[in-house]
C-alpha cells in the first residue's frame, strides 16, 4: 500500500508531492489515515530553515486528526479507553521519554531531553518514515500519547488542539491564580492568540483585547467573542497603550501574552503590564535579535516574564476538551480548507497572514 | 428624616416593620438607600436563632445594592474612583479591621478577627442603628469595601454578588488548579451552587454537574448552562454515583462542591469523589451533628476536603465583575421581586425551596 | 547462585527464613545485593493481615539500599548518570507505569492506576519472585527509579528516605506555603514523624512540636533538634491544646501533621489547628473506624484536611537529597541494626514503639 | 527634648549631625528611642541622587530597633500583643494606606499606591520631621506594622530583618515550589544575598552557592553555611558555569536569585538557569542601562524572570522570626557596629564593599 506525502527537501523549497510504500508497522505502533492536518504558523520557520531542530528530507505536518488503520499490539488513550480499528483520534506531537529528570522528577514532561516531534525533528531518512502529518498516512510510535474524538467532532475544528491549542493552554496553565476581574491582552491574532483569547474568556477573564494588525484575524476575533480588537494599522502604540490604561483604572494589564511569533512586539508587551503583572512569551519560536530590558523596570514593578514552549500531555489534553465543548466556537477560525496537492498554496496563506486556520481535509 | 425598616425582635418570630430616624452621619460614612436587597439561605438560620453570631433585636439583611445619598467626607471605591452623591453602588457585608494577624499578616482578611457583617452580627442597639439590608436606608462606615457600579446593571440581579457570587468565588479560588478538562458537581442548586457552577463553566469545567431534589432549581441550572443535572427525587444515591462514574471513566469527580447548607450531603460528597479529588464544604453555615468520616478512605485516595467560610474584597470585587458581565446568563436566577413590606413572606419563599433568589426592590 | 530470603507465608505468624535459587534476569532489570534493609511501621499491619493490598506468600520489605551485582541492559538513574555493576543505589518501592491518566495528564504518579510496590503488593509466586527487601537480593524492574548514592553515605540512615521520607516529602510538598513563621505540630514520633519534624525545621518552621506517649521518642526528636515536646503521658489533651495556644498567641497551629498510624488522633489534631490551618492526615495506613468529624468546625474555620498516601519519583528524589545532606542529624534516629536471621526480633521492636528505626545490615 | 539627628541636605554630600526638638506626638503615634540602625546598600543610591524616590532634606535610615519611650493611643503589634512603654520594638520600614486596590483586592501591599518609607520618601521639612532611623529618635505613624522583640535577642542582627531581611523572604517566598533537592546560585554577597543563602538553605536546598567578587564576603558566607563559592576574582565566566553546571548533572541552576544591585551580573545570570528554571532579579534598586535578552532562550528554554520589589507584613514577620531564631547564624554578618556621629564613614565602608553590614548602636 502506498501513502501520499508531502516532502520538504531543501530549505525555502517547496514542498513536493511523492507516493511512498508505507512500511511494516513497528511493534506496539498505529497506522493511521489522515482525516484532517493543519498547517501551522511554525511550518514557515521550518521550510525556511530557520528552526535549528529540523533535518532534510521531512515530512512535516505536527497537527493532525485520523482513523486508525491498524495497531500492532494493544495500546489505551489517555483516557484509559482501548483503541481500536476505526477510531477517529487525535495526538499529541511530541513523544517524551518518561524517564528523564523532566519528565519524572520534575513533572515537566514539555522540558524532556529526549523529546520527539512528528514532523519537526524527525527525519524521512529514519524508519518508519511516516513521521509527518503533510501525508496521506502517518505511523505513530508506542508512546505516543492520543485521545479517542466522538464522531461527532468536526476534525479540521479539532486539529487546532494539537499544537496552537496546548500551547496555549501551556500559557495560561502557568499563570498562578485564575483569571476573574483580570485584563488580558494578546498580542497576535493568529490560531495560538485566538486560543489563548478564547481560554482566557473561559477562565473569567473581565477583559479579554487583542492586538493585531490584520483585519482579517480582528473579526475572527470577534466572531470568539473578544472584547476589544486593537487595530496596530489605526491606533498607534501609545494610543494602543491609553486605551488599556482606560479600561483598567490606568492600572495596565494582569497579564499580556505574546503570541505574534516575533520580539518585535515585547517592548510594547512590557509598557502594556500593571505592577505585579505577568508577561508571557509563547510566540518566539525561532532565534531572533536581542530585545533591550530595563530590569529596574523588571524589578521595581514587580513583573514576571514567563517564557512558554511547546506542551505535554496536561496541556493537550485539557486543549482538546476545551475545543470539543466549544467547537460552534471555534469554527470561524478555520478559514480555508485544502487538498494535501495544495500544500504549498496553503503555506503561503499563513505567510501572508491572510488566513486563520488553513486545513488539510483531502489527502 | 425617617427610613422605613424590617426588625427582627425574637428568634422564630417574624420580622416587625417600622419607622425609625435617621441619626446623624458618623464621620466619614455614607447614606446609601437601598435600590435591592436580596434574602440569603442563611438569613433563615438567624431568624431561627441556629446562627450564633447574630444579636437581638437586628435589621438583617446583608447583601444590598443602593444609590449614594450622602457621604460624611471623601471616599473611593475598590477601583480607586472616587465616589459622590447618585453613584449607584454595592458593597461587601463584612468590614475587616486590616491590622489584625489575619488580614495583615495572612492576608486571609475573611478570617479577621474584629470582622464585623452589615445585617448579621451588628445590633439595631448600637449607634448608628441602620446596619441591615432590610431596610429604606443603611448606613455604611467608612472601612466599608465598595464598588460602583454602571447605571446599566440591573440591581436586582447584582445583589447576588455580596454573599453568595462571593463566597462561591472564595470557594473555586480556593483551588489549587484551574477546572479546564475536571469535572466539578455542586450539591444543592441554591443562588450559591447556581453561581459556583457558573464560575465552573467559566474556568473551563469539562462537566458541570448538579444533584438537586427540586425540580423548580433544576430549571434554573439548565438556564443557566448546567450540563447535567441529577434529580434526587428520582435518582437514588447509588444511580447519581454511577452516572457520574460513566462521565468520568469510572473515575469519579475532580471536584465536589457541597451547597446544601445540610450536612446530610457530605458522605454522598464523598463517595463521588475521584482518587486525588477536593471536597469544598461551603453550605454547612450553622451548627450541626457531626459526620463520621472514614480517615483510610481520606489518606489512601489522597483526598483533600477544604471549608471555606464567608469572602473577602477580592472575592467580592470578582463576583461582581462576574457577574456584570454576565448579568443575562444570571437573571433566570432571580425568580422574585418583592417589597419591603413582603418580607416574611419572602423569607417563606426562600425556607420552601421554591424560589432562585427572592430580591426586594421596592421598600 | 541462592539468596537468603524472610518470608510471609501466614498472617500473623513470623516470618521464614529460607535459601532460593536466583532466578534469570529479566531483560531490563538488575540485580542488587542489599546492604540495609528497613523495617518500616506499615510492616506490621502487613503481616497482621490488616493491608488490603498484601497477597501471600510474600517477602516483605520495601526500603532498601544495595550494590548493583548484574544489570540485563542499560540503566539510567534520576540524575540521567548510566548505572553499572558496583554502584551503591537506592530505590523507589513503588513502580509506577507512566502510561495512565494519573501519571501522564495529572502528573501524581503515586496515584498511578498500575501501581506495583516493592515487598507489598508483590507476590513471592510471580517471576521474578525476588521482590522484597527482606532478602540478601532483590531483583530491580525496568521502570524502577534508581538514584546512585555516594559511597560516602551511609546505607543505614538512607533506607528511611525509601517510604517514611519520600511520604514525608510528600506531606510537606502538599502545603500551599513555605513554613517560614509557622507552627507545625507532628503527631507521632515514629520515622515519618521525625522526617517531617526535620522537613518543618528545613523549610523555616518557627516551632516545631511533637506530640508523642514514648519516652524513648522523645530523646530522638530532641537530638533532631525539635523545639518542643509534649509528652502524652504527663501532659493531658487539654493541657497539650493550652501550651500550643500559648506558643501562638492563642490561634494553634497553622499546621499539623498526623503521624501516628491511628486515628484516634484525629480529634485533637483538628482541635488544635488554627482557623485557616492545614491538617495532613498521612499515618492512617489501614482501614480502621470511622471518626465523626464536626464540618460547622471545619467550614467556619477555613480548615483544610489532606490525605496524604504514598510518594513519587520527585518526593523519594528529595528526600534521598535531604538525607544525604543531614545524615549526622539522622543517624541517631537508627536506634537499632540487626541482621535478617533477627527480623522477627526486629519486627517486635517496632511493635511496642521501643524503637527509632530499626535496619537489617547483615544478610 | 532633643534628638541628635543625621541629615541629607545635598546629594552626594556628607550627612550632617544636628540637634532637633522633638515634635508634639501625632494621634496613634509613637516616639521610640533608637537602639540599632542598619545601614542598607540601597542608602548609597539615596546618598548619590540616583533614587527617584528621595526628597531633600531628609534623614535616612530604613531599618531599626529600638525602645518605646512614648505611646499616644493604643496600639498593637502583627501577632495582637498590646504595646507599651519600655517595649523593644523593629517596625516594618514600609507603611502601607490598606484600602488601595493592591492592598485590598490583589493582597500585595508590597505595590502599595501610597505606600510610605521612613528614611527613603518622607522629608524631613513634614511634620513629625523624625522619618528616618539614622537618629536618635524616631516617630512611628499609626498604621506603622510593629513587632515587639524578645529581650534576649540581639538589637544589631535583628536590623537586618527590617530591609534586606524582608526583602530576601519577599524573594524566596516569590518561588512556586520549595527548594528541597534545587540549586539556588546567588549574585552578591552583601546582607540581602546573604539571607537570600541562609533562607534556601532553611528551604532545604541541596546546592547554595554563592558568586562574589569579595573575599571578605566569601568569608561570611562560609561561616553562614553556603556549600560552595565562586570567587569572580579567580574564576572566569565560563569557570564559574561549568562549575555550576558539574554540580547539577549538566544542567543549570534551578534558582538565580540577582542580588548585586547592578544590572551588570544579568547575562551571567540568565546563562546559569537550567531548562524551566526561575531567575529573582531583586537587587537593581536604582535605574540603570537596558539589558539586551536573547528571547527565543527565554521561550525556549521555559524560563521565567522574576522582578522582586520591597516587601510588606508577611516577608517582614517571617524575616524577623527566622532572624530571631537564628541569631547566631547571622551574628558574623554584623562586622562593624558604630556610632550615630560616625555615619559617613559607615557609608563608605560599604560603599567600599569591606563590610558585611554595618550598625549604629551608638546614639
Amino acid at each position: 500500500m502506498k501513502a501520499k506525502i508531502a516532502v520538504l527537501e531543501g530549505f525555502k523549497k517547496p514542498l513536493v508531492i511523492k507516493h511512498f510504500d508505507i512500511p511494516p508497522l513497528p511493534q506496539g505502533s498505529i497506522l493511521v489515515k489522515m482525516v484532517a492536518s493543519g498547517i501551522c504558523g511554525s511550518d514557515l520557520h521550518m521550510v525556511d530553515g530557520e528552526d535549528p531542530r529540523v533535518p532534510l528530507p521531512i515530512i512535516l505536518g505536527h497537527e493532525g486528526v485520523g482513523e486508525i488503520v491498524e495497531i500492532n499490539g494493544e495500546k489505551k488513550d489517555l483516557n484509559g479507553d482501548t483503541l481500536k480499528k476505526g477510531d477517529l483520534i487525535i495526538w499529541d506531537r511530541g513523544v517524551v521519554c518518561g524517564e528523564c529528570y523532566f519528565c519524572k522528577v520534575l513533572k515537566t514532561p514539555y522540558l524532556c531531553e529526549n523529546r520527539k516531534i512528528y514532523g519537526i525533528n524527525r527525519s524521512f531518512k529514519d524508519y518508519p518514515y511516516l513521521t509527518g502529518a503533510y501525508a496521506e498516512y502517518i505511523i505513530l510510535e508506542k508512546k505516543t500519547e492520543i485521545l479517542k474524538l466522538s464522531s461527532k467532532t468536526d476534525p479540521t475544528v479539532l486539529v487546532m488542539a494539537g499544537c496552537s491549542g496546548a500551547t496555549a493552554v501551556h500559557a495560561i496553565d502557568s499563570l498562578e491564580d485564575n483569571l476573574l476581574d483580570k485584563t488580558v491582552v494578546v498580542q497576535g491574532g493568529g490560531p495560538l492568540g485566538i486560543f489563548a483569547l478564547a481560554l482566557s474568556k473561559f477562565q473569567g477573564a473581565k477583559n479579554t483585547i487583542l492586538i493585531t494588525g490584520s483585519s482579517f484575524r480582528k473579526e475572527i476575533a470577534e466572531k470568539i467573542g473578544v472584547d476589544v480588537v486593537l487595530d496596530r494599522t489605526i491606533l498607534k502604540e501609545e494610543e494602543r497603550i491609553n486605551k488599556i490604561l482606560d479600561m483598567t483604572y490606568g492600572k495596565g494589564a494582569d497579564v499580556v501574552i505574546e503570541a505574534t511569533g516575533t520580539n518585535k512586539a515585547i517592548p510594547e508587551g512590557l509598557r502594556i503590564l500593571r505592577k505585579g503583572g505577568t508577561y508571557i512569551v509563547v510566540g518566539v519560536a525561532s532565534p531572533q535579535e536581542k530585545v533591550p530590558v530595563d530590569f529596574y523596570d523588571v524589578s521595581s514593578k514587580n513583573i514576571t516574564i514567563k517564557g512558554v514552549w511547546v506542551s505535554d500531555a496536561e496541556h493537550f489534553k485539557k486543549a482538546v476538551s476545551f475545543l470539543e465543548k466549544n467547537q460552534d466556537l471555534f469554527a470561524p477560525v478555520v478559514t480555508h480548507k485544502i487538498s494535501l496537492d495544495e500544500i504549498n498554496h496553503g503555506l503561503d496563506l499563513v505567510r501572508e497572514r491572510k488566513a486563520g486556520k488553513v486545513v488539510i481535509e483531502k489527502f
